[in-house]
């Protein structure tokens, strides 16, 4: 898998945005350690999902990508696929709830995707799906239980390794686990003593759950503002990977985590969506223990976060 | 004045940030050309003014630093000064006027400056300012009339070209002009085929009719919400400097800027105060014309807004 994430990065190398590493001389002074922030809010269409869509769709065969892909999400997956496909001159369809926000609809549309929308109370958007695939034959593109996905996603602590050595510690949301497993994998070829952590919103702690039972637990329509980590359950491919690179999971509560996104926001001076100030949350909760001197990697999934979302966590830092 | 500027980026290689220089491929597409943001919002204190502060400070005499220093200045230069004072451990008073937004007050004593307030309505800051440095012997820190504190400034640029090589045009915000005039002077020294611009806004025009008619204009109190740019006019340093090597000034109106700051946070996911937008703001308004494959250098001064400012411009972003 290791060698995977390697040929990932080789093909991302000059479509992938390479985003910076971001510190907080405040926040190193408040925690007495090193904090090194991988920016994937910077990255293309706002969030490491462009990794993990790149690297999957073009691996197509020829004859794959002339059918078309096709993908369900509301969210950051999405915009990744749809931007893809039109980088590659491939057709893509995506699947969309009809209470989707306007403002990610239209990004989509924008890269030049076809829209299917579909009735949240009546209809089941893997059946929709699947009809769709079937007539036409279009490939699936899944958001994260797939190798190549997770090989992609990879690539983000692959790239914070290589600009920060020594980290003693990784911290990285968890949704469905691609960016979890990927950067664990990455960091225990990279640097095998740093301890990799997930982390999740005590709303939603289904891998939480998983990793200390050993059993996949799902929660449907788990209840928090990360809205990246809502999926029910980790997959079959991201759930014993975790089980096999990742040293702990912890939970912020979603106090914790508007805290977080307020901090990136006005000290640190960069938009982080809620799941992606996840990392930043278990540090400041004291989630995790921190001996001094530490060197800590936190991977900021992403930046796409509605205006009315961001000025609700403005005016409760008032 | 170029081999100064040489000296202030190793005087401050190892306290101030190395910003980070970044790019949106969306906005490149829509302007046809390259466009790079060095990120003084990342800067200590979240503003340049760190850089001609610490240049400043760092290299008065001995006596000096043991009588102390003062300051007058509602915004970021207070914060830069404080700062500065605390991390050579040198006594620091600001002088600020009784209607200064709190949360600047509480960041200057928060540096462990003693912040002397004077009434805005009865009392003039010169005055206050004039009378405690008589009683103590205490050393003005000019915001920006002082050969050392434009060197400072102009490491922003320095840094910036030695990153990006070829650029043809750097824009710059202007105000009191410490920061336009330094970034002139390292740019014509480091690649002076590049064009240096600054941009005013045309509500705060004082240095462009300064710059067209070759005399010093005073605004006083200028309507603008670009508010580091609220200075009534340049300095008798920066004047002649910027009328030497700036090669043009251009202005935006206040809904330019507004755009460019929500540009910036929904666009690049970076918070950017409004001074500190307006090199985007003339790109956007089309107020500066850009042949194709240029590559367009923005210095994006600070990132210190308040938080109701950001939730107004949210809210007219929607």
């Amino acid at each position: 898998m290791f060698e995977q994430i390697k040929s990932a990065v080789t093909r991302l190398e000059s479509y992938a945005n390479k985003t910076p590493v971001l510190s907080s001389s405040t926040l190193n002074k408040m925690l007495g350690a090193e904090i090194y922030f991988k920016c994937e809010n910077f990255q293309k269409i706002g969030a490491f999902k462009f990794r993990g869509a790149f690297n999957c769709i073009s691996q197509l065969t020829e004859q794959e990508k002339q059918r078309g892909i096709i993908a369900f999400s509301s969210g950051n997956h999405a915009q990744a696929v749809a931007l893809v496909g039109k980088m590659l001159g491939i057709k893509t369809t995506i699947v969309m709830p009809n209470n989707a926000p306007k403002i990610k609809l239209a990004a989509t549309k924008g890269y030049g995707a076809e829209v299917v929308i579909y009735d949240v109370q009546t209809e089941i958007r893997e059946d929709i799906t699947g009809k769709i695939q079937e007539k036409y034959g279009y490939t699936l593109i899944a958001p994260f239980d797939n190798y190549h996905v997770i090989a992609g996603q990879a690539t983000a602590a692959y790239e914070l390794h290589q600009k920060v050595s020594g980290l003693t510690k990784l911290l990285a949301p968890c949704g469905g686990g691609g960016l979890l497993s990927g950067c664990a994998i990455a960091t225990k070829g990279l640097n095998p003593d740093c301890e990799v952590i997930g982390i999740e919103p005590a709303n939603a702690d289904d891998a939480t759950q998983s990793f200390n039972t050993g059993k996949l637990v799902s929660i449907p329509n788990p209840n928090t503002i990360a809205d990246g980590t809502r999926t029910t359950s980790l997959g079959k491919v991201t759930f014993p990977l975790i089980q096999e690179y990742v040293d702990a999971m912890k939970t912020v509560s979603e106090e914790d985590i508007i805290q977080a996104v307020q901090f990136h926001l006005l000290r640190m001076k960069i938009v982080v969506e809620p799941s992606g100030a996840l990392g930043l949350a278990a540090l400041l909760s004291k989630s995790i223990a921190i001996n001094s001197k530490e060197k800590i990697g936190v991977i900021i999934s992403g930046g796409n976060i509605d205006p009315s979302t961001l000025i609700q966590m403005l005016e409760m830092s008032q």
